[in-house]
């Protein structure tokens, strides 16, 4: 059977700031309807910046709808129109100052597909140079650096609780090994 | 500076079937007032179950928000009240008919922790054996099996495109390399 959902009708639930949700009647493959929920986002990147003595800058944030602070690594949203790779440089000087001359790309992902529409990008940034952040204004930061090594035993034992952040942290750290193996 | 937002009103926006969408008036650690739009959801589970043979049964569905099929592995959403540990047992069962001796707690994680208010836990399931898959009506899925070292390389070409999944396949081959390392 052809794994297929055929959108019926579209019903708009709320336009907001950041998102657009919308509730959806869908034909299944097997010919039955359902309803799908959506939530739209105009996606994002992260970025992990790794310096020459393995260390990683990484920002600490209050995340409203968990109601704590959240160690990830930098990140941000795409502005309309933004190509990811300007995000990831736009917003890696913006949240920690830093400028690099080499950007890896760790690939791109779907952080919940069951209900929302959002891709995010993962790089990694190289052969830094630091300089003055200029975080966004309400943007509320603080800036911690951490071995790379302890990103991953901190992503290993649970510690490290951001999916993107996760993500950056083990494909930066494989690629590295990789890339030493070869 | 405190990294703190602070209530100060909420707005129901949608009650649906399996989101519930919120926008709050805050107030910021610095005093001014902005607005945060919240998703909230029950959560869930993902499970990767690593045969002795080092395969791994995916499952392959189409996911409505992106209008194609995604390769996971197992997962579901958390029932009323059910433990995670409950939920992996089940959802591996009903999607691959697999049963396991053995359970790894690989973590839980926040998968879009700037709006999302959903928390994902991942599990690797070792000590297999084979039943009848049995998925909830209207849940149209298919498994594939690959060796956990083909799902590694999928997650950092980026072939494999869902944040749980990668997660669960750098977590479980990270986890696999430590215990054999001792």
């Amino acid at each position: 059977m052809e794994l297929y959902e055929k959108t019926v009708s579209t019903t708009d639930i709320y336009r907001g700031a950041i998102i657009y949700v919308h509730s959806d009647e869908v034909e299944l493959a097997d010919g039955q309807h359902s309803r799908r929920e959506v939530v739209e986002h105009s996606g994002g990147v992260t970025v992990i910046p790794v310096d020459t003595d393995g260390s990683v800058c990484c920002v600490r944030q209050f995340r409203y709808p968990y109601g704590e602070t959240v160690l990830e690594t930098p990140a941000g949203k795409l502005e309309a129109g933004e190509e990811p790779l300007d995000c990831a440089v736009r917003e890696l000087s913006e949240e920690t100052g830093l400028t690099a001359d080499e950007w890896v790309y760790l690939g791109r992902f779907y952080p919940s597909p069951g209900y929302c529409r959002e891709i995010l990008h993962a790089y990694m940034a190289r052969g830094l140079h630091s300089g003055a952040a200029h975080p966004d204004e309400g943007e509320l930061l603080a800036v911690e650096k951490y071995p790379l090594d302890t990103l991953v035993d901190m992503a290993m034992s649970g510690e490290l609780i951001d999916a993107k952040s996760i993500i950056a942290v083990l494909k930066a750290k494989r690629y590295i090994e990789q890339e030493e193996h070869n």
